[in-house]
């Protein structure tokens, strides 16, 4: 924007073929992952969450984690992580060469408990049993990066609105175990600018904390508000965005619904700001409408919409 | 947004039945059509476009402008608009008993003649020797609020990019001939947050303007931006925006690809924010899931399909 400055480049991280894919009804064969992946790459992500090592039978659609991970080709710059539930998904993640781990916890104890059966605290008490087991360089340090995802930060389909404290609080136990960032996640897409703000206020006091480098913003467009939403966290000097390709993630259950923030619009946005992703829009969208024909359904992302309709 | 302030409140002008019904394929019934007006006005939409006065073979959906008029139930504090496209038109307009009228034009060449059949300069032309047959009070004032539409002022279909200096001059002389209030529209929606600011420096400037009073943004959420650019408006102080219920005006032949700004989600950033616009978001939700059926097909607003979704 012509007022106000913005950060020159931001860090874009890919987590369709996570969290898109977990929500999904459909299984897709690995090696279709793998080639979606690929182009994502290929398109400039540099940051791409590829999978979930969770148990199996618990979400179908990423049972093949091992073998996700075990396909990767390796390309310079660009970072493969993964989610990791508990000790054994960090073992499978170690085991298929995973370095990048996301962890997940709320800002909602209800949510909490719901999702993976355990209060706020005990969530963050796992963590740290689990980073235990983390490998260790030759000087002792923890090579292993870590990234929590704070669900829930701005309402929660349970309790409703979530007061900023409830995140600043989680924010500081995970500080404290050395997490390398925070995603906060408006995991319902109920925030407005004023919720991004709002939150970044009572965040950003956080000792040791670095809002530029250390927190990134997990938006879902679910009620249209995502990309006036990156506005605000640019305006405040976030520089790390999650987005999904071609915006998967909405609920299969709920045609019409919009999930995350999709990839694409993000950086037709960015690219409008004059803001560096790295990323080309053209090769993005080429691989969107590639995956739809894969997936055999429509990806709910504006620009993909309007790429296919051929504006 | 706690940074920066912004208008206390904002008018909104509702386009759906116009704007957003021209482009359907469907046509619907008048009783349908003043059932929805109906329900948009009890929501507490103050301003809504009801409807073109075009020859009827042009634009069949809205071949029933006169039994459209003819039929609105008078209400306090609301005001019934449409679109006048010639002089035969506003004869109609008048003769239905509508006193605020909306020209079109465009700040894209190619995108007018296309459109009217003629240039930007003949369509200002016409717009003089059509608003010399408008009804004067007894002082000899003209007695018509009269709006402009200037289409393509982000981008256009032919000519893409569009110079914010086409802007300033269409706008220039529009204001020579008196219009009210001036709809700057990004038609095909690829405005970003930088292209709002750039435009709005080049018009804030233009003698006889005033920005917070006779400047609508007309904005179209086909590549996702929608909201974010409504929110750079309001950080320069506009405050008139249209919108559509339900996002209705996407185009018939393109499924998937949205078009005008849907009021839904423009209430709901609005609520958000704490501006004050009068439309009761339930209700305007209640309104849009009731058209849904009326018309047989899904609106393309998030707000609609998070509630449709039950989110």
């Amino acid at each position: 924007m012509s007022h106000g400055s913005l950060p020159a480049r931001v860090r874009i991280v890919e987590v369709g073929p996570r969290d898109g894919l977990q929500n999904q009804t459909t299984v897709l064969p690995t090696a279709t992952k793998l080639a979606w992946i690929e182009r994502l790459a290929g398109a400039g992500l540099r940051e791409i969450e590829v999978t979930s090592f969770v148990r199996p039978d618990r979400i179908p659609p990423l049972a093949d984690a091992a073998e996700v991970a075990a396909g990767l080709t390796p390309r310079d710059g660009v970072t493969w992580s993964a989610l990791v539930p508990n000790a054994r998904g960090l073992e499978g993640a170690l085991a298929a060469g995973i370095r990048d781990i996301s962890l997940f916890t709320a800002a909602s104890e209800t949510f909490c408990r719901k999702n993976i059966n355990a209060s706020i605290a005990e969530s963050v008490e796992r963590f740290r049993v689990l980073l235990e087991a983390a490998p260790r360089d030759a000087e002792g340090r923890r090579d292993l990066r870590v990234r929590a995802y704070l669900s829930t930060c701005f309402g929660c389909p349970y309790e409703g609105a979530i007061p900023a404290e409830a995140v600043v609080e989680v924010c500081r136990q995970l500080l404290a175990l050395e997490i390398d960032e925070l995603a906060i996640s408006d995991t319902i897409g109920v925030a407005t600018p004023a919720d991004i703000h709002r939150v970044i206020d009572a965040v950003e006091a956080l000792p040791g904390l670095d809002l530029g480098s250390q927190v990134a913003l997990h938006l879902h467009d679910t009620r249209g508000t995502a990309l006036a939403n990156v506005c605000a966290g640019l305006e405040r000097g976030i520089s790390i965005f999650d987005a999904a390709a071609g915006g998967l993630g909405g609920c299969p259950y709920a045609p019409g619904a919009s999930g995350n923030l999709a990839t694409e619009d993000l950086v037709y946005l960015l690219d409008g700001l004059g803001v560096e992703s790295g990323v080309d829009l053209e090769s993005l969208i080429d691989a969107g409408l590639w995956f739809e024909q894969e997936l055999g359904s429509r990806l709910p992302g504006r620009v993909i919409g309007a790429a296919r309709a051929g504006r």
